[in-house]
């Protein structure tokens, strides 16, 4: 398994935005209980190509077998430690209004790893609530939370002029993993990773979407 | 304005994808009082080059003028028609969770001219309750609402197995846009747009970029 650590950086970007679906599928397939999979029955569930997939695949050495196919389990496995899901990640989540309860309650993270270890909001009308079991803590206890149980992403749900000043501290308080819903960007240094999921964004492009499907169709 | 419809086609996907982000940070100068820009100031805010500015915004016709640089309210125009964000377009949300309410509760989306006009859910304990003015309804209620409000976008927030059965359903009932949170794809016919927000699959893009950055400090 080790080996795949130090494979990580032939692979391409764009195979590694690829690998999340692939995850998800074989996860479906192992609670089908199948045990293996030919590229071309995943290419047809997946609709995508077999040769895309035996070409991604690929990366990460001799899975697939002719006339036997992929084990399903070992590489769900395999893809799991090259997405970094193997391990335990403590989370915190800053802004404890509904995006963030969502989150904090949102029960597939858990089971891939990522644990909710903590909440935080300003809004002293929420600390001291309950949510899952957790606290809402106010912002002042972040610092030393944040030592005490090893955190490493914090999941920002606040809005975005807040996000770019809390942002700052995280980094200062050692986080190096942010995971931002604030409809800004953050502007870090280069030893942070940020990943952004911009909400409005992604409706706009439905929008643009849908457009271009009317046009085609008058 | 006109225009930029029939030239849609001819802009390619990797610039659509990037137009959003072209919206947010015009919008922002607009909030700022900024009436003009140069390709080089918005390339060192924006953190891309001024060539590839250029490029992109060229796709749109001559709002570019040496020595002047963008108009930024004419910009943001232009970019918000071919978006169609400069139309209302109305949707409803399936699941009335925390992930339904927190979407309801965005006033981003509706500044953008997303409109929020029902929310919907199967829980008998959630049926009645008020969310933003809004009173959630019951599954039975959804044909008749499309029909007498144009709702053009579903939202989905519900988990996979009922989505892609209500993903159906929303197609026979004349739905041509689903913005689907579900962790699934859809599997529609064509003339329906589909966009995913999958958040697990964020979370292990973030977590991949965590693992690779560690690597890189070793």
């Amino acid at each position: 398994m080790s080996d795949s650590k130090t494979n990580n950086k032939n692979i391409s970007k764009a195979v590694i935005s690829r690998l999340p679906r692939y995850y998800r599928y074989l996860g479906e397939l192992i609670e089908a209980e199948t045990e293996r999979i030919s590229s071309k029955e995943l290419s047809e569930k997946m609709n995508i190509t077999a040769s895309q997939i035996r070409q991604d695949l690929n990366n990460f050495g001799g899975f697939g077998q002719t006339g036997y196919g992929y084990n399903v389990k070992r590489l769900y496995a395999e893809i799991g430690v090259i997405l970094g899901v193997d391990k335990e990640h403590n989370m915190l989540i800053i802004g404890s209004g509904n995006l963030g309860r969502a989150l904090a309650n949102y029960s597939n993270f858990q089971k891939r790893g990522f644990v909710v270890k903590g909440l935080f909001d300003k809004n002293p009308e929420l600390i001291g609530k309950d949510v899952k079991g957790l606290v809402i803590q106010p912002m002042d206890n972040l610092k030393e939370f944040i030592k005490e149980n090893d955190i490493e992403i914090a999941v920002l749900t606040i809005p975005k002029t807040e996000a770019v000043i809390i942002a700052k501290k995280l980094y200062d308080y050692g986080i190096r993993g942010i995971w931002n819903f604030a409809h800004t960007d953050l502007n870090l240094p280069k030893d942070i990773v940020v990943e952004n999921v911009h909400l409005s964004e992604s409706l706009m492009k439905l929008s643009y979407n849908l457009s271009s499907l009317k046009e085609n169709e008058d």
